[in-house]
C-alpha cells in the first residue's frame, strides 16, 4: 500500500497556514486541540499519539494539545481534556489502544449559513482556550468541516491552522488511496476468512458447505475485497459481493452451486451494502420481523436463506460488525505506523 | 486453567491396553489410526502434530500413522492417509495450522447393536492396514465411540488399543475441567468484547449505546462466560446471558437502561442457545422471514429487536460464529500446549 500518500495529505489538508501573530507582530505560542469524529477505528488512537508527542517535540511553537471529549460535542460544550497532564507513558501506549480514546461522535456541521452559530461556537471556544490549531481526526465530512472552521476564523479575524487527519474503515476518502484504519480491518477480513474457510472445508464432507462472512463498506467494497488478499486463486472466499455491482441471484446462486461440487464447499464474502438493481438492500427484503417490518442489517442471514430456499445446503453465517474495525490485537503495522505518521505530519 | 487434568484425562481413556501378540508370543509392531471427529477448534491440529510426532519417536512399537480422511468417514471408506509420507517440517507446521488438517466428520456411530455393521466394518479396515492403536479426537461422543470399537474389536479376537483425545470449544466433555479448543475461543472472545466495547464506549454519546455479540455454545454458558475474563468490575460485558438460564425480558431490559443511565452504553454478549422459560430458543420466537418461517439462527438480532422495540436505543451487533472457533492467530499458548500434550500423552 501507498505509504507516502497519506502523509502528502495530511500535510496538504493544511487548509490555512496563516500565523496568528501578536500585538507586537513576533508568533504568540498557541494551544492546540485535537478531536475525533465518526466511527473509530483501530489505529485512530495511534494518530492522536502522534500529534500529542510530536507537539510536546515543538514546545516553542504548540503550548498545550487538548482534546475534545466526545470529538466535536466536547468543543461546543467546552468539555476538553488538557492532554499536558498525561504522562509520556499513557501518551505513548495511545498508539496501542484501540477505540477513541478521547470519545467520537457523529456529529455533522453543515454549511456555513446552515449552521452558523455552532461554528461561531467552535471559534469562541477556540479563542477562551488560545487554541491556534486544530487537528480534525476523521473522514470527509470531518475534513470539510476543518476546512469551514478555517474560512470562518479568518473572516472573524482569528485565523486558525486547521489540518485535517485522514481515517477511515472503508477506504473512501477522496484525495487518498489509502488511509488510516482500513489496512487494520483489511488484516483481519484476509485472516478471518482464511480461518473459518479451513474450518468450513474440514467439516463440508458431512456438514456445513456454504459460509457467509458479512463484512463493512456499506458504499465501497474496499474491505469485501480484502477477504481476498490471502488466498491462493482457488482457494476461498470463492465468492465476494460487492456494494458496487448489482445482485444477481440467479447468477449467484449458480455460482454456489459451482464451488460446491467443485470444490465441496464455498466461502462467500459479503459486503453490508449490496442490493438489488431496484437500489433496495438485500438485507431489506426478504427478512420481517414478527410485526411485518423489515429487519435491519444482516445480509448475510439473507443471503444464508436464498441458499437454503434455492440449493438446500447446510449453511453457517458471521457478521464481523465492530469486531473488525476494532481489532487491535491483529492490527497492521503499516497500519499502525501509517496512522502515527498522519498525526506525526499534521503538526509538523 | 488445570492442564495437568487433560493430560491425565487422556491417558485414563486408553480404554484397551490388552497387547496384540504375534503367533509366537512378542510384541508385533503395528500401526496407528488418528481420526478427528466434529466441529474443529483453532488447536485441533497441534493434537494431531502431538501425535504424529510422538509416535515417531516410538518406531519400535508404532509402526505408521494413518489418518483418516474426514474422520471416522475416512475410515469406513477406507480412505486414508500415510502421514509417514509427509516431511518433519510438514508435521510440525500442524501445530499452527487452523482447521482441521485431515477433513473431520459430524458422523455418529449408535449402539454396538443398532450400528454393528460399521463397527465391524472399522475393524476389518484395522485388520487390513495392520492398525493396533486408534486415536480418536473429538468430543463425548467420540469417546463412546471409541470406548465401543475397543469392546468390540476385543469380542472378534482383534483387540485394538483405543484412546480418546479430547477436543471442544464448549468445554462442555465430562470427566475434564477443561479442554483443548476452548481456551483459544475463551481468549479470542474476551479480547474482541474488551476491543468492541472500547468502541461502542467512544460512540456511546452521539451513536450505538448497545451492542450484542452473540457466542456459540448451545447448551453450555462457557465461552459467553469467557468474555468477562478480560474486564474489572464495571468494564463491559455488563450483561451475560447463559444456555443454562431462562431468559427474562423485563429484567433483561430494565438492566440494559440501567447499564445506559450509568455507563452511556451497554455490552451484552449472549449464547446462541438461550431460552424462554418454555424452553424454546429466542432466536426462534420474534423473526419470521417473508414466508413466515422461523429465522433460523440469530439470537443477536432478537435482542436487538427487543431493545429497539422496548427502549429505542441504536444499537449494533456481531455474530462471531466460526470466527471464534477458528481464530487460530489469536490462540492461546497454553491451549496450543495442552492440545498437543495430550496427542502426546495419548501415545505414551
Amino acid at each position: 500500500m501507498g505509504y507516502a500518500s497519506n502523509v502528502r495529505f495530511a500535510v496538504a489538508a493544511t487548509l490555512s497556514e496563516t500565523k496568528y501573530l501578536s500585538r507586537f507582530g513576533g508568533p504568540v505560542k498557541q494551544n492546540a486541540l485535537y478531536a475525533q469524529s465518526g466511527g473509530v477505528t483501530a489505529v485512530i488512537n495511534a494518530s492522536a499519539c502522534g500529534v500529542i508527542e510530536t507537539s510536546r517535540k515543538h514546545k516553542n511553537k504548540i503550548g498545550k494539545v487538548f482534546a475534545g471529549r466526545n470529538g466535536i460535542i466536547g468543543v461546543l460544550t467546552e468539555n476538553i481534556i488538557d492532554t499536558s497532564r498525561e504522562s509520556i507513558r499513557d501518551i505513548a501506549s495511545l498508539r496501542y489502544t484501540p477505540g477513541g480514546a478521547f470519545g467520537s461522535a457523529r456529529h455533522k456541521l453543515k454549511g456555513l449559513d446552515e449552521s452558523r452559530a455552532e461554528y461561531e461556537r467552535l471559534i469562541e471556544v477556540f479563542k477562551a482556550h488560545n487554541i491556534g490549531y486544530f487537528f480534525y481526526n476523521g473522514g470527509g465530512d470531518s475534513m470539510d468541516t476543518a476546512h469551514k472552521v478555517s474560512l470562518l476564523g479568518r473572516s472573524l479575524d482569528f485565523p486558525i491552522t486547521c489540518i485535517g487527519i485522514p481515517k477511515t474503515v472503508d477506504n473512501d476518502l477522496p484525495v487518498t488511496d489509502n488511509c488510516p484504519g482500513f489496512g487494520s480491518v483489511a488484516k483481519y477480513i484476509a485472516i478471518s476468512t482464511q480461518e473459518a474457510a479451513l474450518d468450513v472445508a474440514s467439516m463440508a464432507k458431512t456438514s456445513t458447505k456454504v459460509f457467509i462472512l458479512e463484512v463493512m463498506g456499506r458504499h465501497a467494497g474496499w474491505i469485501a475485497a480484502s477477504a481476498g488478499l490471502a488466498g491462493g486463486k482457488h482457494d476461498a472466499p470463492h465468492i465476494i459481493l460487492f456494494p458496487e455491482i448489482a445482485f444477481n441471484e440467479r447468477a449467484f446462486l449458480a455460482r454456489v452451486q459451482t464451488c460446491v461440487k467443485r470444490y465441496e464447499y464455498c466461502v462467500i464474502v459479503v459486503s453490508e451494502g449490496v442490493r438489488h438493481t431496484n437500489g433496495r438492500f438485500l438485507a431489506e427484503t426478504n427478512t420481517l420481523d414478527a410485526f411485518g417490518h423489515a429487519q435491519l442489517g444482516g445480509v448475510a442471514p439473507a443471503l444464508a436463506n436464498l441458499v437454503r430456499k434455492g440449493l438446500g445446503y447446510k449453511y453457517h453465517y458471521a457478521i464481523a460488525d465492530y469486531l473488525q474495525r476494532s481489532a487491535r490485537h491483529i492490527a497492521s503495522k503499516v497500519d499502525v505506523d501509517q496512522a502515527y505518521a498522519v498525526g506525526k505530519a499534521a503538526v509538523e
